[in-house]
């Protein structure tokens, strides 16, 4: 789990440069939710093929999560980007197009064939399904909002996943995971932060408890039930090493942890699995 | 490049079945364009799972091809699906959402920031330029409709590439390629016609001039430049059975026709290698 950050920074620098240019790229696109893993993203792109070709998306969400905002521009001032680098884009109407009336339903209408019927085609949701319905759609407006960008301004997308994430599956399938260039896979959430602290990102954004911007107060942990540290030793155990369950437990990490942090990988197994292809 | 349809049906059939039961669902969803794809995608699942299981939706952005969408309810009649499992939703809103304004710029503010600049982030871009970022658009959101249906009813999303458009790249990253599972990429488009003889899929969906239905007339064929039928014989020579460029001339096929699929599959080579990811 201990890197040397100074050596994996530079690695990852050289192959940013070496991913866009050699595509035929000079500019990139990142977007920055104020979270640690765009500006660490940002970062790497910016030190890869210099400020002048790194541009930036802020995608609030009406007034939801200004704290992010606040941060995102806080990593603009610390790259000193140009400012025409600079784009903010309100996804609430864009979002909202695609919302559902209150009983859970899609505002549809049937299919003229289909009109004489009552039966609701969508189910009547409860609360918290609806709130991951909504965090989807944000993600993927998020996606065709960078995607468009890239497109017009000949810019490859640059994604912001680590290690934690793929292997917890804590993301959008088509959403936040849709890029072009991953340069912090490889990195588990805690190695983020170090090498964080070593490029010199803001202490505000290093410390700041992890959240997916989902809906106010969110925390990525509380939705875990876990937290990042913990996971990061248990997947490192169970993907590097390849310990299974019982071993992981007998290093001294209580069994419930390692429960959890494990069943959030096989529940969203699928997700890394997918789509299956006949033939 | 000859099967037997039967067969080669027989399997997929069997397939799908195994796919969507194994992995814990009853139910898919297909989008439904109008276009053969679709129409052998959504058969081979009736097939497969019987009717009251297939979910379809229909996605027209406002009175665009209206024709796909009457050849949409006409395979919808083949099929005898419930009504309950048809729903039409107007893209349109939603799409329109995330127009930019006439000069090819979004309908973006600066972010405060970047406020005093004049200059334009988005560049001024051609007419076909804006056609081919709003079909981009249009195809994410289809796919953010579908994957909102399927989360909402618990179903997965039944793919319709076939192995032409999938070699020719001619598919939107994140949008109509976007599924869990895909029945029919193994299929070249010739061979998409013959198994929906075969099914008896009716005539006017197999015999209709294949369209990606996102301007007014549009035609695959004419944009490409050849035909599917050549496209197939050279994308089988070449991907099938490993032959250059030279030797796939030298069986008669006129060298202009091979340099036009080849150069598809070269310019559009990258959809199918990104991401690239560090580490």
């Amino acid at each position: 789990m201990n890197l040397d950050y100074k050596n994996k920074s530079d690695e990852i620098t050289a192959w940013i440069k070496q991913a866009v240019l050699g595509a035929g790229f000079e500019d990139v696109v990142v977007a920055l939710s104020g979270g640690i893993d765009s500006a660490l993203s940002a970062t790497l792109s910016v030190n890869a093929l210099g400020k002048e070709h790194v541009h930036v998306l802020l995608l609030p969400y009406g007034k939801l999560n200004t704290k992010g905002t606040e941060d995102a521009k806080t990593v603009v001032k610390f790259l000193d980007l140009p400012k025409d680098n600079v784009h903010e884009i309100d996804i609430k109407k864009a979002v909202n197009s695609f919302r559902w009336n209150s009983n859970g339903t899609q505002q549809t209408r049937k299919s003229d064939m289909a009109e004489k019927s009552d039966t609701l085609a969508y189910r009547v949701l409860s609360k918290s399904y609806l709130k991951i319905r909504t965090g989807n759609i944000m993600a993927r407006v998020r996606m065709i909002y960078l995607y468009d960008f890239a497109k017009a301004n000949n810019c490859l997308v640059v994604g912001t996943e680590n290690k934690s994430e793929y292997y917890l599956g804590y993301f959008t399938r088509f959403g936040d995971e849709a890029s072009d260039i991953e340069p912090i896979r490889s990195l588990y959430k805690t190695q983020v932060k170090e090498m964080a602290k070593y490029l010199g990102i803001p202490e505000k954004i290093i410390s700041k408890s992890p959240t997916a911007g989902l809906w106010e107060g969110q925390s990525d942990e509380e939705e875990f039930g876990f937290s990042y540290q913990d996971a990061d030793r248990i997947l490192y155990h169970h993907f590097d090493e390849g310990l299974p369950q019982e071993a992981i437990v007998d290093l001294g990490i209580p069994k419930e942890t390692v429960e959890k942090v494990l069943s959030w990988v096989a529940k969203n197994d699928f997700k890394r699995k997918l789509p299956k292809i006949f033939g």
